[in-house]
């Protein structure tokens, strides 16, 4: 076979044979075939599009192109859940603990946050001492004795996807609903899931920015899971505004801690019992109960109990963590300087819009803008209105914890965009748009 | 600006600004622009196309992105010609002296070939010593002489099209029309043409497989030429059938020659007639003459009176190449197999397939597949029918010249494909199907 016809077919939109997307994969993983070629046809295939069967035969060579994990002598049912990225989202650090507390175990791999945010590793070392380098029989050792474990993605997981995307970032060729959908699908079945949870963000701080899109894309990786034999269910949740109130790595796990406490309620726990009622369904955990009603309040009992933050506390010990600061989030890594930022007039929130808040939190050093940045753990912001709210002229909207005093006009010019107000009432937003399920 | 944004504008369908496409030339030929973003991009430009105005820009762009070269101090007006390339092309070798015996001076610089056969370079180097490095002073000194020079591409020459051809060449972007179109005007404009006569081929053997292909590459580059105040005519010649009888570097040297010293007739020197007639249109030469039988029988004249073929071996001497071989043709390098390939059967022929008859002379050696590549300049065809013709069973076709009789069985093989007989006669093809003017 050879490259240049390979990229002629789907210049050309036609299908790609399985036996090619093999080898094109194949080639790519041994680093055969030279960037720029790799970049044609990812455009190609931007332009021109993926049939359903192009899109699981390019998701299994992906998947296939490293070590595929192994969680069968493990766990009896391996879930995943996975959010295709939003601003304020620590769900993870919350749902995981709290389905292993309700009897399911979970041994998940996160990856590093690229953009205006950290990823779940990132707000994980915001406690000392945390270790996400967790692989081979420590990880299902842990998997075995407390049900649950979270570690980083091993650099052998799908690496045909790793030089698929690091070329996408730099070729605009990111938001492809099949580069995409393969991308996340071919990651979760190298992990060992066999039920995966998908959480697909809409709105203006996701990569999707209509539903039209993200209901499309959650249908691909539900077609995906169905004919590579896994369970998956796409969830639609809005993120036009952030999600909770934290914004920043250990302010977001502040924020998931004093959750899995019982201590906040809102828009996140909600989020987050709905993301784990879904994977507690996958898992057949929920089969018991009657009905969603009776799966939230298993999953309440599970927060009201301790259970929940006592299983994150196991796994915060078992991986080296210093639990003290689970315990007294305070002491969690603290930014100098503390700054108020008050509503500059009286009205109904109609606008707090997710990516200029994350992009003042990126202001503050909250994200990286390339792999190599460093991240400064104890900045970000709290946001204490959602849409909906009335506020009065010189209310707190949000708290900015920042350490360098220069960056904090940067910070406020975001912040003054993102708000608006409205003199009559303006509808909440939904937290969610739509369920997809195979 | 930022490369990835331009990729982003252009895979989204839209106009880029002349700012934009000048800082995306000008870091491509700086090498500040990597490879696969390079790639990306031709791709988008593949898919997207671009308009009218973006062309010209980017055209003027790369004539930019070198050395332009002024010609106003050595020539009255500097004409060029340049094919879209064709098998059996040896045009610019009878053109260019014909022309320059008509008065109107030519210099001109040419391309080596890659694919199927030999560019003019190649061909020139058929004759013993032919130097093509001319360059600077002695090639405007040579245009003051003799009226004739005939040198190789500077590589100061629009040096971001080089950069942008190696990458279409092996990522599937080569037959786009704005990237044919604005690297071939680039060239003609850095190497400070005013009057440019395009040969447009169309035909199996061509590029452009149809006539409305043909007919739109022609238009665009017309309208460059328009808008960068260029005069150019664009003819479109027929590419179904090899032009003229020789395909091979030293066979269509002599070809050539002989065609200069009136020996042949038929559809290579009537091809050579229009394009030198066109050529002495946009020079103004032919105001003198009334219509184009007038045209015609001053160019037939130049023939008769051997001042056309005295003008070649001017160029030959004064570029140091050994005039005795054009004098005596049959001093050319001669291949070590002639081999006579006879017609299978009676009838008229339907098909003497231009692309196939390529790939039975690239077998014996007359192409390059790489730019590495070496070139046997004496083997090659001698095709002896023309579509339309009657044969008898067992006439001869074709005159192999070949040195290594090893690669007979294969340049056979094409040639067996490559004709067709029918019982019933057969239109002959046109020469030419279209002139377009600006």
């Amino acid at each position: 076979m050879r490259t240049v016809d390979i990229i002629t077919k789907k210049r050309d939109g036609l299908p790609l044979e399985t036996e090619e997307i093999n080898w094109f994969i194949e080639q790519v993983t041994l680093g055969a075939i030279p960037d720029y070629q790799i970049a044609a046809w990812l455009m190609a295939v931007y332009l021109r599009g993926m049939e359903r069967r192009e899109i699981i035969d390019l998701t299994l060579a992906m998947a296939r192109s490293g070590d595929i994990l192994d969680l069968s002598d493990t766990l009896a049912y391996s879930i995943d859940k996975h959010s295709s990225g939003g601003v304020g989202d620590k769900t993870t650090l919350v749902v995981l603990p709290l389905v292993a507390a309700c009897g399911v175990p979970v041994a998940k791999m996160s990856g590093r946050g690229l953009g205006f945010s950290g990823g779940t590793l990132d707000k994980l070392e915001a406690i000392p001492g945390f270790n996400v380098q967790i692989a081979g029989e420590r990880f299902k050792a842990q998997a075995r004795s407390i049900g649950l474990v979270l570690a980083g993605q091993s650099a052998r997981l799908a690496p045909a996807d790793g030089i698929l995307y690091s070329l996408r970032d730099v070729t605009g060729t990111v938001p492809s609903l099949p580069l995409i959908a393969s991308s996340i699908m071919s990651k979760k079945i190298a992990a060992g899931a066999q039920g995966v949870v998908l959480d697909v963000k809409v709105g203006r701080g996701a990569f999707m920015p209509t539903l039209d899109a993200a209901r499309d894309l959650a249908q691909i990786m539900v077609n995906i899971g169905k004919d590579a034999g896994r369970d998956v269910i796409a969830v639609i949740s809005d993120m036009n505004q952030p999600l909770g109130s934290a914004v920043g790595n250990a302010l977001e796990v502040m924020e998931a801690v004093k959750t899995l406490r019982g201590e906040f309620t809102g828009d996140f726990l909600e989020h987050c019992l709905n993301i784990a009622g879904y994977m507690l369904k996958l898992a057949g955990r929920c089969e018991r109960y009657l009905d969603a009603a009776e799966t939230r309040s298993v999953l309440l009992q599970a927060f009201k109990d301790g259970s929940a933050f006592a299983k994150f506390r196991e796994m915060v010990i078992a991986q080296d963590g210093d639990v003290s600061v689970v315990d007294e989030p305070s002491r969690l890594s603290q930014a100098r300087v503390i700054v108020p930022y008050y509503a500059p007039l009286s009205g109904y929130i109609s606008m707090a819009a997710a990516e200029l808040i994350a992009q003042a939190a990126f202001e503050l050093g909250a994200g990286r803008a390339t792999k190599a940045d460093q991240i400064d753990l104890a900045v970000g912001l709290e946001v204490h209105v959602k849409v909906g709210d009335y506020v009065e002229k010189g209310q707190l909207l949000v708290t900015i914890h920042a350490n360098d005093p220069n960056k904090l006009d940067a910070c406020m010019a975001h912040l003054q965009r993102a708000f608006a107000f409205s003199e009559t009432p303006v509808e909440r937003l939904p937290l969610f748009y739509d369920v997809i399920e195979s």
